[in-house]
């Protein structure tokens, strides 16, 4: 097996990019990934195609962006035939599966239109966006109406902890000593330590299963997602975790006081129920020490894994990345949660370690040209050895950066979108479901977002890196926010719907009618 | 079955919108078209969403802009996951079948992905685009690698034709005194009688099988597309219909010969063999009469049709449409062939009969608002009772004109696309595949096309009709140039990949989160 390269794809859910120690945290505690950015290379200027787990997952997934895959919110179908990640890395002989999240949701009447049933071969594979589900858990699990047990709460179950939804009552509740509500969807409760143990945890579970699979395996080659629901909310960690940060670690916000008429779609969101809670200093407080703890232990059990591969003398043969799916404003620009476009959402770290000689040059490399999130499937196809399907993908292989080439006509742009139809901001902005949308171009120098209803929105990130000062309005910058848009219409019309065929196919196959046989236009 | 509804949507291959008296040509003779017009109502401005085939087609059958199916050229593979007008129609209890030509393609690795058999099942619909192939026929039999024969072709075989190829050596090769080659292919040949006699030619055959089709579909409520290959090339008509005409019936061209410098993609198309010939004068009198014999051939088809609905009590309860999936330059503008977007090639002719109640006050009307090939399948699930799905559909009902209601903010532009990447002039033009493209906006009063690579054209319909004369370059024009072109971008970010949520869905879970048990954002 001297050639298997297996690939760990490490996702962690609404993981900012600036709460790791190697991404500049003072005071965080990330020694496992710190180490991994000194072995592979780290991608400082990393953005997700839409600043929610949904969509930005479904651009991991397939490789493009939110326009062409169509899952443009979270739980918006996947669309059956979507070539996803699980399709091109078995094409290469990688058994690839999940164990954690992905937040996709199949399309079942496209599925029932094929025919194809959702639960077993090719139907589940559509359905599970191209993963094998070796253990899948959206850590989303509802209150009602109750749903089956998902692997993970039988396990919960088997290990004697008591309730209906365990999810919920033993991983996501704390230990309270008084009557309170100890739901860990309350965020006062981020102070308490969970009431499963950190053993029980969904972050240990999920690492363990992590290596059941890769046990199962054995010999074959392997592409596995292992994609923790945590720093993500329920912002609660079980013991020792909770306790591992205070309000000394909280650094100021990037609050924004002084931005001034706020964007009606941003002010829209700052509405909302969590932006009106995080811009009061007792919930930063409370919430971010606990989500810090959750990135840290986070850290250890990637420490673990580490060790777990090394043991199985499968470091040096294993590409591992890690990143997140999006980040979280924490209170900053007086929002919550994430969304928009904001630095804090859109931003992710990137980190990849390819083992090979080729890569030697590079370890512990920071590269700063801007990468998507859609690069990371050619790019893993290009590390295993494979060609990148790029009639359907949109992104980029990150391959010349990762072997010490040179970034040639580098993109001058990363783009993204938001469709906030699902949210309150639309009926309280008065709009349609169809206008609930924006665009996004944004530049080394400038962040310009284009709204289907609304005036845009203008940032200069060189005068302006906090993004306080929208210039969407600004007589003087009227010549930039053309420029801006018309490259926004430029990325547009150059979408990859045409997915059938592969530009070899075309040029190929380019005034050939006539040998073909169709003779038209002979006198 | 008082209450039963059929469809008969026919479709004619590259019939231009100005070749039927109904629509203005003074010497054709298209009388069961005419009365069809007299009948229902007809669609003066009607324009395909790409001048070609495939895409046009496959827009029609989706209802769906050419960006968003993604079958931008003939023989590009269409996607499983497309919803096609079968199973709008299947929805709704009508069975739908094909008699003729689609020029569809399937997706076999799409297909082979999700472990479908395009043979059989929801597979094979998948690959001929919803349709039942009742009897599939492109007219695009190839001459070399042999492929074994169409129906069509074991029929003439069974007729006693002889050879290879019948569809071109008996239906589309011609009878001639001398050893000159008799093939079809040579428009030269358009003055002599097909070897295949009237009732043995193609629009004769697949008149019968729709009647045959019909028959077998008995007391089901049936939708069938009746898709005639001709007056598409090969120009070659069977006796009497190759005479009918004569260089007496070819009106003067809109030949362009005062347009100057023409635009580098218009040049490249001129330069094509096709064009090059269709300049010539012997080029136009000869196939231009061939062409109106194939027009008048088929409308005597069509009322042997209505006479065997009548027969069978079914004209009542039968729906009609007559369309063509775009036009044919025969020598405008310097070109042959098809598209680009001038009108020639981009407009259609647009009947629709709804024989019900609702539509008496309409009867013989035409209708000036522009409509859209995709404004079909919203059409039709209207006429028959349905709720078109607009998540999907791109296009918007006409029932309104039909039943004689107002068109208050009806669309005040329509759209096409070309992709080019096949045809000779994308290399000559120094392309690459994904720089082949061009989008249109055409209003009441201006085309405009953006070219990805290209300085765009503008054209005034108003001052200037036969786009003779192109603003694109023209100083005076750049405001109004900036107009469309925001249109365009309006455009394509409105275009439909949600495919997998309805308004209506959106519009019930907005902002219900907390209700389904995701209680984020509580303090």
């Amino acid at each position: 097996m001297a050639d298997a390269r297996n690939i760990l794809f490490v996702m962690a859910d609404q993981l900012r990019f600036d709460f790791l120690g190697c991404t500049g945290h003072p005071t965080i505690r990330t020694p496992t990934i710190d180490a991994l950015a000194r072995r592979g290379v780290r991608f400082a200027n990393t953005f997700v195609q839409g600043a929610v787990c949904g969509p930005s997952r479904a651009s991991f997934y397939t490789g493009r962006y939110v326009t062409s895959h169509g899952a443009s919110y979270n739980n918006y179908p996947h669309r059956a035939d979507e070539w996803a990640l699980g399709d091109y890395m078995r094409a290469l002989g990688l058994r690839t599966a999940l164990a954690g999240k992905t937040h996709m949701k199949p399309d079942l009447p496209g599925l029932q239109r094929l025919g194809l049933d959702p639960a077993s071969g090719a139907g589940l594979l559509a359905a599970e966006c191209g993963f094998e589900p070796w253990d899948r858990d959206d850590g989303l699990q509802r209150l009602a109406p109750f749903v089956p047990d998902t692997q993970y709460e039988a396990y919960l179950r088997a290990r004697g902890y008591q309730g209906v939804n365990l999810w919920h009552e033993a991983a996501n509740s704390v230990q309270r000593d008084d009557a309170a509500d100890p739901s860990g969807w309350l965020m006062r409760n981020a102070a308490f330590p969970t009431i499963a143990t950190e053993e029980d945890s969904e972050t240990a579970y999920m690492t363990r299963r992590a290596m059941d699979f890769i046990e199962d395996a054995g010999d074959t080659p392997w592409c596995l997602h292992l994609s923790y629901i945590k720093p993500h909310w329920p912002y609660v960690a079980p013991a020792p975790y909770h306790a591992k940060y205070s309000d000394a670690d909280v650094l100021p916000g990037n609050r924004g006081e002084g931005e001034g008429e706020p964007h009606p779609v941003v002010a829209a969101f700052r509405d909302h129920p969590e932006s009106i809670e995080f811009r009061k200093d007792v919930c930063r407080n409370t919430v971010i020490p606990a989500y810090m703890g959750l990135i840290e232990q986070i850290d250890d059990h990637l420490a673990r894994m580490i060790d777990f591969l090394d043991r199985r003398n499968q470091l040096d043969n294993t590409i591992i990345v890690v990143t997140s799916d999006h980040g979280d404003y924490l209170g900053d620009h007086g929002l919550g949660e994430k969304e928009l476009y904001f630095e804090e959402a859109l931003r992710i770290p990137l980190i990849i370690v390819d083992p090979s000689a080729r890569a030697e040059a590079t370890r512990g490399t920071t590269v700063e040209e801007m990468a998507e999130a859609i690069d990371l499937i050619p790019t893993l196809i290009d590390l295993v050895g494979g060609v990148p399907a790029y009639h359907r993908l949109e992104g980029q292989s990150l391959a010349p950066f990762i072997h010490g080439g040179t970034a040639q006509d580098w993109r001058p742009a990363v783009f993204a979108e938001h469709d906030y139809s699902l949210r309150h901001a639309r009926p309280n902005l008065g709009l349609e479901p169809q206008q609930a949308k924006s665009w996004m171009v944004r530049t080394n120098r400038w962040k310009y977002v284009h709204h289907a209803t609304f005036r845009p929105e203008l940032y200069d990130l060189q005068t302006d890196p906090g993004e306080q000062q929208d210039l969407g309005a600004d007589d003087g910058h009227a010549r930039t926010r053309a420029e801006l848009c018309q490259m926004l219409f430029s990325w547009m019309s150059e979408r990859k719907s045409r997915v059938g065929m592969t530009d070899d196919q075309i040029r190929s196959s380019t005034g050939k009618a006539w040998e073909r046989g169709y003779r038209f236009g002979i006198w």
